[in-house]
């Protein structure tokens, strides 16, 4: 596996702040949101004598709570019971299991991309073919079009993979566009993945669709789910795989049972989560909302740059007036400073799986508070003027 | 993936249950002995507004003291730093990260069998082929013959993988051993992984040497380690890579950064239980020497048992006077009771790569109290009188 381009960046970063500059992280997907108060709560409050493995697929109660009072109370997803739901290690657990339990080596899935960079991590480790289909920023990245996925489908594709609402771009899939996904699995009978972690995170009014809702994808629709983002509570390590496939379900539990089980006290913590007040959801996104608002205001002020507006998770791909991505994101820590202060951004490229592409874009996550975000435009302006004046 | 013999069983010992037959569990390797309670303080006493995802090899601070005050300090293997371990979400992902980076699809590893059945689990997720040497029980399960080694090495062969003390047999490896496994592994330059997860569980005043201790061997000695068994935390899902080879830690940082990190709660957990009074451990050991000669003991006295007197870990394989270990341990659950009690052992026909093999033989795991292990002997004598006579 390559390095990412992020990750070619952090030591630039620790030189940077090594000689005293701030540096506005507007490139991970670190939340700076607290974590609810029922989540710590659980976990300051275990009673218990020996730390013991849980299910391999995860505590009863909690694969129970999860089927009536998550996915059927609030997200609407009627008919789910525990035994549809494996509890995984994080979401990069739920889609290892996935993966592996329905493609063999030399298989192929289709990802539209820009797309999550760890995805190139799984299917390489399991000799699964990546076949990107290009979303282009014009229409926001929207689904690109059928004749595409048609084109890419070989005798070896087994499945397509989407991410709804999306990282890296933020769109959010229409139902029109996720029934052309479900008329394509079914017609050619492949696997449909949705990565649905930022399910919560929808602005100005919108809902975001899960692929169990729609009836006829019973046996085809794989959900890759986990409550880092929801919850703010990335370290806990809790995800979830869903589907009403039983032979999956049975496939992945054989992956549950080799790992033995996943970790107990994240569990505990992501039970209670299901607690969480609907006033906590409400206030996190309206402050996304503010923050995504301030951002992509902010991005279409600046002269060049390309910047939708989208309406999910978030994180939004902008493409800037430069040359190459991964040379202006060096040059932002190496290079430049703006009242002894610069960004950090995520360069497109690693978002990519067809090489050259993305060279003008990068990737900013709005996890920032409002403050700091004015303070970090404000930098990435100066830095464009100067980035242009030195070339 | 195939379901495990023990697996297998979990039905047949439900319906005991819902029968009102008590089932001794000599099956599994769920320790009883209580989590030491600065482990479970530690969590019950954290200070954080948000659950961060760690560092992608786990939290320095934790490393470090691994290196110094654990690998150092308590094990004597001199000269670690925090850069030669990678913490990983038990020994299983450790397992893991180990077999991917150093094997491609279609090489192959040599382990003694019996052997713990999960190493099959993930060796068939990578496409990693097992070439089993077989152990034998008339030597306790000793190292089988240099000779052997030599047999199974092929062009495709890049690793050895022991276990030490082992799982399932208890058989502590002598030095002697390793060093002919260290001169093997450095003649053909082979990997040597060892699971040494079980190294504390040591008795008759015997001591488990690392492969880390083994100066020749630095480049190629890969340890998979877990909290799980040393501290009874197996829940808390923390286990380590531990290798002073560079290209492999490089590899499997990789690996971790795809999936994130460990998780958060169960490493603030592992860091505190660095601090577990040697009383702890002392008296866990000399708990378990005494059941260990309990069972032993008690197994040797019933007619036809060949049981060996294992150095470490707390499991023990022997051989039964009977046809069929699978039919056995069925009938145990399924036909049999005394007194309304039955046991549950694991048959070992699951411990073994190579068909056909262990079919006279269980795995017995001693991690009952001293009542319960007597009454599952008296259970398992009268079971073997009555199944030898109905047949």
């Amino acid at each position: 596996m390559p390095a990412s381009p992020i990750r070619k960046l952090v030591p630039y970063a620790e030189q940077a702040k090594a000689r005293g500059v701030k540096v506005y992280h507007l490139n991970i997907g670190q939340p700076d949101i607290p974590t609810p108060d029922v989540m710590l709560n659980a976990v300051k409050n275990i009673n218990m004598r020996v730390v013991e493995y849980s299910h391999s697929a995860g505590i009863e109660s909690y694969r129970r709570r999860l089927a009536t009072d998550y996915y059927g109370a609030k997200c609407g997803i009627d008919g789910l019971t525990h035994n549809d739901i494996i509890v995984t290690t994080g979401g990069s657990e739920a889609l290892y299991f996935g993966l592996f339990s329905c493609l063999d080596p030399g298989d192929e899935i289709i990802i539209p991309e820009p797309l999550y960079a760890n995805y190139n991590g799984f299917a390489n480790a399991g000799n699964i073919v990546v076949k990107p289909i290009t979303a282009n920023i014009e229409n926001g990245f929207g689904l690109p079009p059928i004749e595409a996925f048609e084109q890419a489908i070989t005798p070896r594709t087994r499945a397509i993979l989407i991410c709804n609402p999306n990282n890296p771009t933020g769109y959010l899939y229409s139902d029109e566009e996720l029934q052309t996904l479900s008329d394509i699995a079914l017609r050619h009978d492949l696997y449909l993945f949705a990565d649905e972690v930022y399910r919560e995170f929808v602005y100005d009014g919108a809902k975001a669709k899960s692929i169990l809702e729609i009836p006829e994808l019973a046996q085809h629709a794989i959900v890759i789910d986990s409550v880092s983002k929801r919850y703010s509570a990335c370290g806990v390590r809790i995800g979830a795989l869903v589907t009403r496939n039983k032979d999956v379900i049975a496939a992945a539990l054989k992956f549950g049972q080799a790992r033995l089980s996943p970790p107990t006290f994240g569990q505990i913590a992501a039970e209670a989560a299901i607690d969480t007040p609907d006033s906590y959801m409400t206030e996190v996104i309206a402050e996304y909302t503010r923050r995504r608002n301030l951002l992509v205001e902010g991005m279409r002020k600046i002269e060049g740059v390309v910047c939708p507006l989208p309406k999910g998770a978030f994180y939004v791909t902008a493409q800037l007036p430069i040359d190459d991505a991964d040379k202006f994101c060096q040059w932002l820590l190496e290079s430049f400073s703006y009242n002894n202060q610069t960004v950090m951004l995520a360069p497109a490229t690693g978002f990519y799986a067809t090489k050259g592409l993305g060279k003008q874009e990068v990737r900013l996550a709005y996890v920032l508070n409002e403050t700091d975000l004015k303070a970090a435009l404000v930098c990435l302006e100066q830095a464009l003027k100067e980035y242009n004046h030195k070339a």
